[in-house]
């Protein structure tokens, strides 16, 4: 997704960290679990459990390499050069794809989620990767008009 | 993989290409169906099929970004540049660290294989990866030890 988006990436983003930081970031969220992004309850921990997964993994490999890439996931997290904004909103981006290329409203039905509840965790993409807000909007609106989630917008 | 084993890539072997050839071979793999590396009868069209779905795949991206990607898959698939050659040698080293790590043997166990096809198979290690081609032989020699691959070495 990152190498198919590239072109859309903001001026000081480099697109090849970019895919490193998300292969490193799926790699500890493998170990660590993942969790539905909108039920609150589990996510409760998520970072810590995150954090403990990144001491763990990292530190199998050799000292040099294990801080090397620790540094590339701590940056991810951070979520505060380009690349790594970049790379969070390609992630918020995924399940959006998702949902929307399911064309029943896929996880966003199954568990009632709202219009704002998508906007909200949508928006780091709007600054870490502008290019590509409009379709986010474009799929909010398909997603609200086929009742996909409902509108609570005021 | 190809982060963590990236200083063992030989002069001339671009090790962020590398990544993005892995990705990209992988998702054609998964359109096309991957096919287990010792079976012979399943394994007759397989280039076929992966070429099909190659030209599927990126098809359906612009034609400016279909153009890049694809020669980014043809140049894996040429096995030729240094860095197709570490990409295709860590793609064969994946099955050898999942059956050594299982520590019964894995695929191999299970469908009889013998240490000749085990070698044959890596082969692609000693000239794309020679700095693990050790590895690769330290591990073998575990397989046979632990009767995991049949010792058909004459």
């Amino acid at each position: 997704m990152a190498l198919v988006l590239a072109e859309y990436a903001p001026a000081g983003a480099d697109t090849m960290r970019v895919v490193e930081m998300l292969l490193l970031h799926d790699i500890v969220e493998i170990d660590a679990g993942d969790t539905f992004a909108f039920d609150v309850a589990a996510n409760v921990g998520k970072a810590e459990r995150e954090t403990a997964a990144a001491e763990r993994i990292f530190n199998l490999l050799p000292g040099d390499l294990a801080g090397a890439l620790r540094a590339r996931w701590d940056e991810f997290e951070a979520d505060e050069t380009p690349t790594a904004r970049f790379a969070n909103a390609l992630d918020r981006l995924q399940g959006l794809v998702l949902n929307d290329a399911a064309g029943d409203g896929g996880t966003w039905r199954l568990h009632g989620v709202s219009c704002t509840q998508v906007l909200a965790r949508m928006a780091p993409i709007e600054t870490g990767a502008p290019a590509l807000w409009p379709v986010v909007l474009e799929a909010v609106a398909r997603a609200v008009a086929r009742g996909d989630v409902s509108d609570d917008r005021s």
